[in-house]
């Protein structure tokens, strides 16, 4: 690992990335600009593969691979989008790929991992840690761990999403996106920098998990307890240093949002504009909508990083705000 | 009213359209093609303005008004997104708007209808007749009908979403539409006619109003009892008379789908692709599922017509049908 990302390895991503990650829409409602009075730019990672962002990090880390660590294989630890975007990178780019999971992961998303090529080894989140087993694979078979978001190939991946964003709208007096440990975010703000240098920068993050916010307050990492959150794509306890690097420099500020306010803008999402975000990729409307006072009449992008959800576990949280609604 | 569109109608109203409508998302989905062993091509109306390809209709026909209509205003009668079309299209073009809707009408489309600006009259099903009521209004008042389905302007406007989608992808064996009263699917057809000259068409209709199948196959105009089906979008009666006459010239068949069938559809619509799409704009989908060993290996495009639905009936059908999947 070598120091952190700048705006070319952004570039850099964004040309391996051609023919391999889809170049996602950029969405607006009107409805939803009328109801905000703020002009709404969505980039749409839901419609990534895999279903989120985190494929761009993962195939441009993968890509760099050098013969012998291709060989070897790559080995990432993962409950969720990221174990499924390095089984797929790896399957386009013939690595062999090990996803150490909980035991407590979702089957789908275990199933879908291994559909993609991934072996996947289980281990018990009560008595052994998932640092350790896969430094282990690491150490003992020669695979390269790629993290899930303190490196800055992966980060340098995730900003090509907003780079698309900014290409396609030319201006932006504001940019929001959702953040767990700021792999994201931190592109983002690569990206942004470079193209938009008066364009503010804004994490958001579940209330629950607010270390993101007390980290960039404070001027340093905070670490907190695991947090409880619908927003299970956001729960990482701690920013990357790669990422808070860059996050120190270039981001405003870190808003955050309630479970509440997530499954509101979910539902918002869904019946204005007919499109199935995640809670986690929902973070950055619900940051919006909160704040809405300082965005009014200006030109916002916000990152919808994912749309991977459990069908009947979002048909409960659609019936439950349809009761809530009739309260 | 006049003889029945052809294409050039179809690009006179795309030209109308330019700064109107969206030009919707062309969207494909490997997981899908891979189930499928077909190229498929989504034609997204969804992501129509008022949620649905209905708007493309309405304002072609409403922008040919002369001086004297746009004064005296629109009418029409529908129970469903051409209502909010065409309330929508008279708001847009400065053209008082009548809706004549059921009083069993979803109280969501009605807000949405007068949202718009659209002034919703409302008749009951069991003992008045909306066309009475609507050619009464349009009588004594100057109102100029707009119907549904069974009108040159209307017609040519829906065949814009398909002559979009093919100048997107270039080539397509064939093309599925949802059918209820035929306007989308006729002008379709006449796109696809013009552009894609060896393209075949099919329509797509619930099994229970399976009254397009019959008239295509016995060459004349079939009516049938209102169907009961979870596609409450495609609950005409019978073929219009404009439809009809391009439908028998360029169609090669009309496919049945059951209501399970539309709502495994809709299922696989939103975990594989993150849309949402009402169940009549499932039929598409769910007419290729069922008659895929007929397309294997070619482009198939798939027009999937809307996405509204009430939030807590989809919430239902996610959680049914998660059940039906652990049966």
């Amino acid at each position: 690992m070598t120091t952190s990302a700048t705006y070319e390895d952004v570039e850099r991503a964004a040309a391996r990335l051609i023919g391999h990650a889809h170049r996602t829409p950029v969405m607006r409602s009107r409805l939803i600009n009328e109801m905000l009075g703020i002009d709404v730019v969505f980039k749409c990672e839901n419609f990534q593969r895999v279903g989120a962002f985190k494929f761009r990090g993962a195939f441009n880390a993968l890509s760099q691979f050098n013969a012998e660590q291709r060989k070897a294989g790559a080995v990432s630890f993962s409950s969720g989008n990221h174990a499924q975007a390095v089984a797929l990178a790896g399957r386009l780019l013939d690595i062999p790929v090990t996803v150490v999971m909980p035991n407590d992961a979702p089957s789908s998303k275990m199933d879908a991992t291994r559909s993609y090529g991934g072996n996947v080894i289980i281990y018990d989140r009560q008595t052994e840690s998932r640092e350790q087993i896969a430094a282990d694979l690491a150490e003992s078979s020669g695979r390269t761990l790629i993290p899930s978001y303190d490196h800055p190939h992966v980060l340098a991946g995730q900003g090509t999403a907003a780079k698309e964003l900014i290409e396609a709208v030319e201006h932006l007096d504001a940019l929001l996106v959702p953040v767990s440990g700021g792999g994201l975010l931190s592109g983002s703000a690569l990206a942004a920098e470079a193209l938009l240098p008066e364009c503010k920068l804004y994490g958001v993050e579940p209330e629950a998990g607010n270390d993101g916010q007390q980290s960039l307050r404070s001027g340093s990492i905070v670490r907190i307890d695991p947090p409880t959150t619908i927003a299970d794509g956001a729960t990482a306890q701690y920013l990357g240093t790669h990422p808070f690097e860059i996050i120190k420099r270039i981001v405003t500020d870190i808003f955050t949002v309630t479970d509440a306010e997530l499954v509101e803008s979910m539902t918002m999402l869904v019946s204005r504009m007919n499109i199935v975000v995640e809670p986690t990729g929902c973070l950055g409307i619900a940051g919006l909508r909160k704040q809405r006072a300082d965005f009014r009449g200006q030109r916002v992008g916000v990152i919808i990083s994912g749309g991977n959800l459990n069908l009947s576990h979002f048909g409960s949280l659609l019936l439950d705000q349809h009761s809530a609604s009739k309260r």
